[in-house]
């Protein structure tokens, strides 16, 4: 093993801690986590969707998650930002999907390089894009759910124009009821919300 | 299950977003990491020393670890903190040790009650504390050495008066040869190291 | 005179610059203030009680007041975090209050000890702990008034979720009946209170 | 004229206050600027500039500028970046640049759209990202530049790991001989340097 | 040419990034602008402006302006508090106005010293400090209404507490129409306004 | 007693926490200091010079203070600042001598009006800015012997460009033997020096 390459990935992810979530900011949000604190708020929102669904649906309905790959998922899925840094709506706006797409995928496939089982990983990753197993679609809500739980945070606060990111949850088709019903009561939790 | 239980844990958990890592700031660090930033660069590495001990070592030498547990251990080892704060050394030396863990796991157990799975939960954690299983070992060098890669990272943004968390370190005894070669390695990056 | 032990202090006093009053971030006020300054808060606020108290009741009444004692106790009155950090109510449940009475007391002890007064100095410091004369209790009002005056401040300026700051006071004995009705008139000011 | 949409620019321009300049962030820089904080260095190293090379050259060797063209060019340069965020290096290695060009215009020109002169307006940012005219050059010039100064203020200031920064200047190739004299002067002024 | 000097009044004018906007943290606002953000400012709000008046009002009647002396007006306006900061109006009521413009001009003249142009810079600046010219009062209006659009971002974002600053903007004789009328409209965008 | 007004100075009084000690930030400092802060380290190293003073000349040599008198004038020694803020060296060379000091003078009386003993207290503040009485000097010294304990911890912490403020401190007259004393040995923990 190469441990100056590994040593180089542990330096550069740590890089996260001081990418800001840039959608925050440009609305006047005086405090922005980064993306290191959005992407441990993710595994943790993860962990409690993945235990709490299959609880609630039995494990005989098939509602039982692989925990490993959704963490897994949570961890990684916004590590190219790394490089790419957070692009707000207003940028993705401004770039084709696919350009975005490939340009995460080298920038994934090159900084997993070092680990052993790369390729792997890179697959869990591409799953969490694709939206393509059940632990994907899983952590796709809880990537959402976390911003939620964070934008309420600030609402809570005293934090105001943050409706966008709210009007842009209310279109969205969950993957899981449990995502679903657990936005609507962070929307009635609100700052003025008939809760 | 009750949502609003739930709803109240993602909420709290996110409050380790705004718990500094109060060591940095301490000793003049001006931009000081989270708690939920290392808790995520901790899982990082975590991940990262379960792949490449496995590797090194082979399977058959039962070297595997059970990564689902790796993971929740990382994400879980301070969230007993969103309550507690993060205790520097200078106040861990002046509160008895029994007092602080029988703090930290009645957090815990609060904490984890609205989920599903809380018990296995917290057992992890325990198993964590008190390193009594190789996922637990394992995430206590990952837990030690994200530590000295953000201090050396501060160290090469010009951050100085920082010796003591490396001198911590040298009197330590890592559970794993991978974690002691990385810490070396680490360290002979230092500026001004014989590298 | 040891110079360097004096210097050692005073290095290491200046801490509390970099010390965050916790519970004012875990709520998710943005900028959050630091130990220091809520010292320098509190010494000035037991001036102006000191003289307003004496003023109002006339000194026949025993209204006077040690002003050295007062400012020495108001200065040093969160010296201990220096070393502890500062604790939120949550973690001071969770923290039996003789363990955390004999931590403070073993930091002020070893902190002041390069000073020649060292002894009065630590006395002091155990008069405003217990209450146990007109000036440590004069202290006691002015470390919480100091607080509210901050929340107010914090509410102005359109910081939110600081309900429970009030709701603390509200059952509170104050000491001095200056105290009570300042307190009453900074809550007649918060936003949307009937002023 | 639509002074609705006029205000909408005036306010959405103001994000650029809050937009960081991602670079120094990535490498442990604390206090990192704004994009707003570098287009005011920009056009103020823009107009020195342009001052001091029609000085020293001498008005009728064609060194005059168009100063209202140069100041105009500094402002919008970075306007983009309103929608776009600061794309680091390593960002804009893994997007195609001319992705990155057609989506920097298309966001100029719709951001422009209420000023009556947008139209002359895009074209002078068009001059200056072609480097097409003497006055997008020299403003070309001045946005290194001004990197540059902030770099060294960061490096006199204390900051380390920005070796990059001068690396990438190292090997450039400057529009004008002040542009390339001031530089190797500022180069000498790093500490360490032998200056 | 002396180029030494030349980068020392670019670095020193670097410095105005790190100069805050002092009456917006005074009044609790949490994350406050610096200088150089309310310079860049000024200069986009002046260019829209000129633009504005121009376009609608025709340039044969005189509306026409003059953008380099705009632009530089501008970017020059708050130069001296490189050396000066930023004086909040509570000292500006404690320091005689002649004793302030002094301190100015005598700033303004030494910093622009190793310019070639440095008498026609110091001559514009004396202009927009005078309102002497459409041009001065152009950017004398821009400052203003730079300063009102980011206090409604301030506020739409939830801070609270910055009436005073639309109240001395309430009684202002506006030197053109458009900044009176973008000012009531900016007004009628405050949140609880009946826009 | 007016309580409003009382109340209104207390809330004013909490401004010095947001007011920054400017020169820091000049200098590239990224973490600034507070005028609060700052206040706070006065006060304390005044008492603990105070303290061993008299320890070291013994009382009978005149050398024992009112520490009364020198905890109210640390504590108001800048309070003007909340109305004129901290004018950096590069400010006060600038503004005549005298118009500083009406300038303070007429803040300080009017601040104080609320409190009973106003006028005992806008006397010491004179004492203090004029160094005539032990105390008053005494203070002087704190006051520097303040800054040079924080420039040190910046230093300590890898800030760089502060020499300025050891090169005013070198050419100072001490009141005090005991301050130079400290000053000296301070200097000698430099990074770098010849400890």
């Amino acid at each position: 093993m190469d441990h100056d390459r590994l040593l180089d990935l542990l330096l550069e992810a740590a890089t996260l801690k001081r990418m800001p979530r840039t959608g925050w900011g440009m609305r006047g949000v005086p405090h922005v986590e980064s993306v290191a604190e959005h992407s441990f708020g993710t595994a943790f929102v993860a962990l409690a969707l993945a235990q709490t669904v299959a609880a609630e649906l039995g494990h005989e309905q098939g509602a039982s998650f692989d925990v490993e790959q959704v963490l897994i998922m949570a961890l990684l899925h916004d590590l190219a930002e790394v490089r790419l840094t957070d692009l707000p709506v207003s940028a993705v706006r401004l770039i084709p999907p696919d350009v975005k797409s490939q340009a995460e995928a080298a920038a994934i496939s090159d900084l997993l390089a070092p680990l052993p089982a790369a390729g792997q990983l890179a697959a869990l990753w591409q799953a969490f894009e694709a939206g393509s197993s059940p632990e994907g679609r899983l952590v796709r809500d809880a990537d959402k759910l976390e911003m939620i739980v964070q934008c309420l945070r600030y609402e809570l606060a005293g934090c105001r124009g943050l409706d966008e990111f709210w009007q842009a949850m209310d279109g969205r088709r969950w993957h899981y009821d449990l995502s679903a019903a657990l936005y609507r009561r962070l929307k009635a939790m609100r700052p003025g919300a008939d809760g």
